[in-house]
């Protein structure tokens, strides 16, 4: 089956490279600079037995394949990062029907650090200065950069645009990206950076069309995923958010832990004789819903339980959030508004509704109904402070910053030219 | 100069031991078992050139002594725990001119477990308990027991309390008390505890006779020391802090880092090389007020300062007050009044007013005058959050408990004389 729309056209690939996964999406650029979603897919289990799926826009299946854990020759062990680029690049080519021509490709980067507020086209210097940001995220920085080399090699010319999940971040003020450590340490990088910044920039430029008086004043987004995190927005521009200085702070996830005193870890090793690595795994993928629960890191499967430990789960990760909501509240001095996305924001009414009822001190007041029907309004006409489900789309907003730098690119090109 | 008050009397001694100090009070019991003081002081710098100085209520000095940092034979090396015990009960046998007899001994001890909600008389059984708490709080618990194990051998028989920083803060609800992580290390005890709670019993006891309807409401406490926390009461009831599993949590302090990203911790140990007791130096000692500064943990040295970091450290400080104060607002559901109390709450107009201004949204208008003048009310009449400065007084509650713990033994004892 091929991918969708048969003439000849330009098209941009939005690649979102993980750890053991690579996620991705196909863009048709229209006359007008329209995009529209082709294909959307990801191969994972990248270290083991790889899955690769693809789907159209109407979510009917485009193509799915599936390796053995270790191949055999003449390509022996996993399909791995490189593998599965070259997969999806010959995949791409296959299913070609149109005559489609990648004009650039996007990529989610998790960190553009301090001095990187926007997306950038991918350069040699870009590059080298993205990988001195590993240390500030060795979970996921290498791998957005290893896919940006492999294309580079696969498809050597085309232009590449990095995409930051720190940047729209970066009008927080200082005092609310700081720590409270010596400036020896702040140097290196230690600071409140933030995360899932593309979503937050999709809510951001969607939410005047939902509510011109929340994106002119005091929201809250939460962006409630497996991963989650909540940014406290000023006029559509960041002023906090309740991750730190990595993904693993803030609220509680699917498996990570979320805020915790410091002092724990000092406990964990000092008593519990644990090093780095097997904190890290504790945090990271031992703890969160999954940890407090053990049964499941997927708020669906706790929803559906009916076990005490899954009900204590969810307890947690609202009591958390409501918190947390406080917190971004005093940043912004108020509230007008809260904005729901991502998998638990978008589609579980039961969390959303357990969220309002103890937001219903600052305003919040909750339409049944609505909340049920999935929004997007879920607040009453009269409530003080609105409430909305507003579905995210990074990879749109990926594709949408590649489409813009590769158009001012060029805007330049011609520009020279005619000065030439 | 003998300790005030000539006649003959019962009186209790509180100890406040800590790793490099020995804190002290005595307090006069009259018939009507009401406690007034006698004297206050201290020997500090106990590992090195060590210090005494004790003072009688009205601020006047009743004695000072100096130690070399070491002392020649027949008692070389630094005065230490024990030598300040040595010291000080000799003192106090010295200057008791009025025949003063010393019925008990109460203990601040930082560390109660989940299981103590109530300070107890020292037993060997409730020694060998806290003991086993040692793990959880490894740099203060230790210095705590070992004050206790040495009056009991220097004064063997004379009853001891020992009052828990943490029992006022076991009424909250589990849920903010928990973190998210499993179950095998919660069941370790890695919970958020909460401290400064013997400060946080003073205020509740108090709070009645200054505002009735916070009494019976939403009050948020800021205790701002040199340690420094806050804390949720719902009708003079802990139902969160913002101190966690150890004294390091939450807010910015003179030399603590407060709240952080446990991903900074493996960065320090991962890309820093950073062993278990550097980054406890650094996040307990070189962080804070004196970290972001450079210049000094005492806020009064800072508030002096015109430098741009003691600015910065002060505007931290607040800033993050400010967040907490949100987010223990959400906990209580709405706010009716906030109480500043310790060094910094009781005596740094500037910086209660940069609370409150930051606080405008919860309702806090703040009275200029009554400000500069210490309170006790710093709010306007018209203020829908009420502002209070009461001072703390930890070693008065601490005696308060002993006192009634012995009136009950001896009530006991009576008791069980009668029906023998």
């Amino acid at each position: 089956m091929s991918l969708p729309h048969g003439s000849s056209h330009d098209a941009l690939l939005v690649l979102n490279a993980g750890s053991s996964s690579l996620k991705f999406s196909v863009y048709r650029v229209d006359a007008d600079e329209q995009l529209h979603l082709l294909a959307s897919g990801g191969i994972e289990e990248l270290g083991a037995a790889a899955h690769f799926w693809a789907k159209n826009s109407r979510g009917e299946l485009l193509g799915e394949q599936r390796w053995p854990g270790r191949a055999p020759a003449p390509a022996p062990g996993p399909l791995g990062h490189s593998g599965a680029i070259d997969f999806l690049t010959e995949w791409l080519r296959e299913h070609n029907g149109g005559g489609m021509r990648l004009i650039g490709v996007g990529h989610r980067v998790v960190h553009g650090g301090l001095s990187h507020s926007a997306p950038e086209l991918v350069t040699p210097e870009l590059l080298s200065y993205l990988q001195s940001l590993v240390p500030l995220a060795p979970l996921h920085q290498p791998h957005n950069l290893l896919a940006i080399r492999l294309i580079a090699q696969r498809l050597p010319g085309l232009p590449q645009v990095a995409c930051f999940d720190t940047a729209f971040h970066r009008t927080a003020p200082g005092v609310s990206q700081a720590f409270a450590l010596p400036p020896t340490i702040t140097a290196k990088g230690v600071r409140r950076y933030g995360f899932h910044g593309l979503s937050y920039e999709y809510i951001a430029r969607a939410l005047p069309d939902y509510d011109a008086q929340a994106a002119a004043g005091r929201t809250v987004v939460l962006h409630l995923g497996n991963g989650a995190s909540m940014c406290a927005m000023q006029a559509c521009k960041s002023v906090a958010s309740s991750m730190g200085f990595t993904a693993v702070d803030g609220l509680v996830m699917g498996s990570r832990c979320g805020s915790l005193d410091p002092g724990v870890l000092l406990y964990l090793m000092d008593e519990l004789k644990m090093d780095a690595r097997a904190v890290e795994r504790l945090l990271y993928k031992e703890s969160g819903l999954l940890g407090v629960s053990g049964i499941s890191s997927d708020m669906r499967a706790l929803s559906e339980s009916q076990d005490p430990r899954a009900i204590e789960a969810i307890e947690l990760f609202v009591y958390r959030i409501g918190r947390e909501l406080g917190s971004l509240a005093a940043a912004l001095g108020g509230l007008d508004a809260i904005v729901f996305t991502a998998g638990i924001g978008e589609h579980s009414a039961p969390v959303r509704a357990a969220i309002c009822r103890a937001a219903a001190w600052l305003g919040v007041e909750l339409d049944e109904a609505a909340n049920l029907a999935g929004g997007p309004r879920i607040s009453t006409t009269g409530s003080r402070c609105a409430a909305w489900v507003i579905p995210t789309n990074e990879e749109l907003t990926i594709a949408r910053h590649c489409l813009a730098l590769l158009s001012q690119q060029e805007e330049g090109t011609r520009h020279e030219q005619q000065h030439a």
